[in-house]
């Protein structure tokens, strides 16, 4: 088990059963490019309809007709900006016009800056506290308001990062802003468990994807941080592994977790959170000197 | 040891030696009344000068005189709403104008809505996530910005609360914007502390304030609610508990905890986590008797 | 989405493809029971060879043609004391001759007291601290040895409980010996993440089986305590989605899921943290009552 | 504020007022030496009668006197491996025969092995499981038994790390005993808070002690590893720090605090922890550089 290859394309396949999502309508915020994209891809494979969403029309309904292409299966593109709650509200008046129902929400939009925080303004936290939490709020209150009015079962997946807990230097809004959708997560997972709407939130490591990366890290500078020594399974992660998780977390199959934060990071946080972890460094060679010298018990 | 009073005024003396906070200025925001009140006027009776904000500057000023009266130390009262960054910036600067410099800033302002989430608007969160997550963003920003330029220490405490890491259902936009406020916490400890600027988080437990509680859970909810019977400790908090606590964690004694939030709560979280979740209770039409009493913001 | 049946024996169906464990052997602790025993018939379905252990090798052999017959696959029935470091050698030795191999580990052996802790002696705690902690401890080590000496992958799940995190009042050995095995969980995935074993947890909240439960909560206490009020979702747990999690961890479709622990219990915890703290209701004269009946240790 | 200066031993003085502990009583386990013996100084100062226990008696006898000349209080020192519960149990009674009562007990006395872990033999692991988790829960049960009996209230502070939530490779044994020390502290807090026995832990960063870091890193190890690069505020902690914070936890003055574990290590597991916090290596030449090209939003 674990053979996995290394590089984040993978020839990983698909774990559920192939009509999984048959007649279930799931919405992606930020669904056209990335991560986003690649779980849509997946949850058209299961037999899913598509609903992704962008502030950018155009771009989003080229890749609308490339996933159908892809996959088979129907994706409905819908401009949105997550800001606005008006918007928010006509994508799902679209998806129930076009789909009858929306079963799942996958709440994938987000914002970054790199940057030492006092270089900041005020102005760039608001925006992204904006887009990340705003955002992740009025999807969640659009969707939880119908599906309780309908008396209809939901399922809402946040998807996060490992600094939403443990916070994380030179990347203080998002930080924030993830943080709080943490919170949100844990909150909706128990007031709305009642009419069985189930919230959890993924928080994955380093998966690379193109545009993300080259924009946040520019020049060498992915390459210098080198996240693949970071993580204790020395690489970075594979598209379909995030995508099987979310299909794991959005199907039935997944029915008594709720509340739950699943990392995916093949153990990068604890690897730096863990004080004596760096001895990773040491050599064989060393530990056998070592060892001739530290066996003895420093005793109550 | 541990025999305190059961009542949350209490006879519990002051924790640090008289002059700890000797030649010290610090911010509070929010700081005319309930908890805020309490902390500055312990930060004064150990010798600092203190900066009160709100943004009914009437009130403040009446409260500024009182403080000074009671405890003999200076404070400036400033009006700002903590949404706005440039009222912020004048907080600062009317402060080192009248004290020469500002030591350390307690992020107390907040507001909060008890109700089914399905209830609220999205402005209804987005007013409370722009009070607190980004009204504490503004101040630690132009802080932070402030001390790094004039190489100067300095020390940011949050009072946030034990639903900001467990969520809570009844009251999401308070828990998503205190969620926020633990990841930035979190992050700032670990960015700024090479500019030797500390920051702490305090999670404060039931500590019952008159205008607060009231508005919060009106009628005769607070009792049915008895927060006591949560408690382990069988008792709510005390004012002067948890000042002693924010003037550890402002003082000097604690300059190696960096980054920590503290939970001081009688062990509330721990023995039910959700400190609002049980309110699950309430019916449909109760929830329609306190709307009618509960939709005004408690304000910064 | 959701729609689970309330009883916990459920409908749900499996959830991987049904070859997804050909030719792989795996190890369950205390395979022969309850949660144990539903995971190991899932694995086995799903094409696995399955060893079981516990200390009754009558009981355990009859188990596994029991499960032979259900599922048509093969199983290895093991006597083993997980607390004797030789015997869970033996584990190995019996499996690599019988199967040719061992790649996966599911700590699943268990003990717990339900009791008020001054009422335990420093033996009880000592008894449920070795099955459970240093259990866990053996079986770990000696498969680490074992794949980081053959220069194989393996794969480790520890199955622990949310209190393992949150503690809990009541069951206290049980809380200490599972918060030892989650620091193990993530200590390991760290450690041995570079030699390609992985290792994580589930942490299951009420998951009632028949034989557990009656032990642990004689009488009409496990009614009186109804479990499925504290739960968001308002049920239990169904054996099968706490098999498909299981299987999820345990397969290479969870390849960069390492060092998590994972809570499957319907938003229990974050509804009210401290799974038995609400036996606080009891008196002393009911304890007494229970105490005639529970005194014996759910083994290994 | 925080400048403290950057060598361990430190200038920082006491933080509560001289008589703070006058006429109480304080168990420490392992307090004969390094932080133990730190932390016991400090209780002295402040008027507290110790006790202190140790394998070795004579030289607990001799730093007996030794601390008792520093300070002019009060020493008993008692021969004990917490192994055991009967010499647990002498601990108790020799201390209220020398001092009428005990108010206050300190599990401190640990141990550890720095190694691979499938280096280790399963003895290895049981002995750390024993002295620190067993020890830690004798020490507990016998002080928590007496205290209920005798109907008084009591106060228990374990020393634990930070690698007890986070976990940590090369030191796995004492990972899971302080892991389980952890679940220990929570669950006690809940279900003897009722009793008035409060229960606390802290979790000490990077404190060296001679004896002890070279026992643990022997060699240059302990230069090369460098802590001080891990913290944020970029230096080790002074004993002073560690002994304010143990004696607030253990004073009336914080007796609102139940069941919480407090980091002190300057911000570390942090820092490591936060995905991008490493970009700490950049120089602001770099940073402007980096600013011409990412000022643009990954927008919704």
């Amino acid at each position: 088990m674990d053979q996995q290859p290394a590089d984040n394309k993978g020839t990983l396949g698909g774990m559920l059963r192939d009509d999984a999502f048959k007649s279930k309508t799931i919405v992606i915020t930020g669904g056209g490019t990335g991560l986003g994209r690649a779980m849509g891809t997946y949850f058209l494979k299961l037999g899913a309809n598509l609903v992704i969403t962008s502030r950018k029309l155009d771009i989003l309904q080229k890749t609308a007709v490339e996933m159908e292409g892809e996959t088979g299966g129907k994706v409905l593109a819908v401009s949105c900006d997550v800001r606005n709650y008006d918007e928010v509200e006509n994508v799902l008046k679209s998806s129930v016009e076009a789909f009858g129902r929306v079963d799942a929400l996958v709440n994938n939009a987000a914002g970054n800056f790199i940057s030492p925080t006092e270089r900041l303004s005020a102005n760039a936290f608001s925006t992204i506290i904006d887009i990340v939490l705003k955002g992740t709020v009025n999807c969640s209150l659009a969707l939880g308001k119908h599906w309780i009015k309908e008396k209809q079962p939901g399922n809402i997946l946040n998807i996060i990062t490992t600094y939403a807990f443990t916070g994380s230097a030179y990347v203080v809004p998002s930080a924030c802003a993830k943080g709080g959708v943490l919170a949100l997560t844990r909150s909706l997972a128990v007031e709305w468990g009642r009419h069985q709407i189930r919230t959890n939130a993924i928080a994955p490591g380093p998966f690379p994807t193109k545009g993300a990366w080259e924009r946040l890290l520019p020049g060498d500078m992915a390459q210098k941080f080198s996240f693949e020594k970071r993580v204790p399974l020395k690489r970075v992660g594979q598209h379909q592994e995030l995508a099987n998780l979310a299909a794991f977390l959005i199907s039935d199959f997944s029915g008594y977790i709720n509340g739950d934060v699943i990392s995916i990071d093949g153990g990068e946080w604890l690897q730096g959170a863990g004080q004596f972890s760096g001895l990773e460094m040491l050599t064989d060679e060393m530990w056998d000197g070592i060892e001739q010298i530290t066996r003895n018990v420093k005793g109550s």
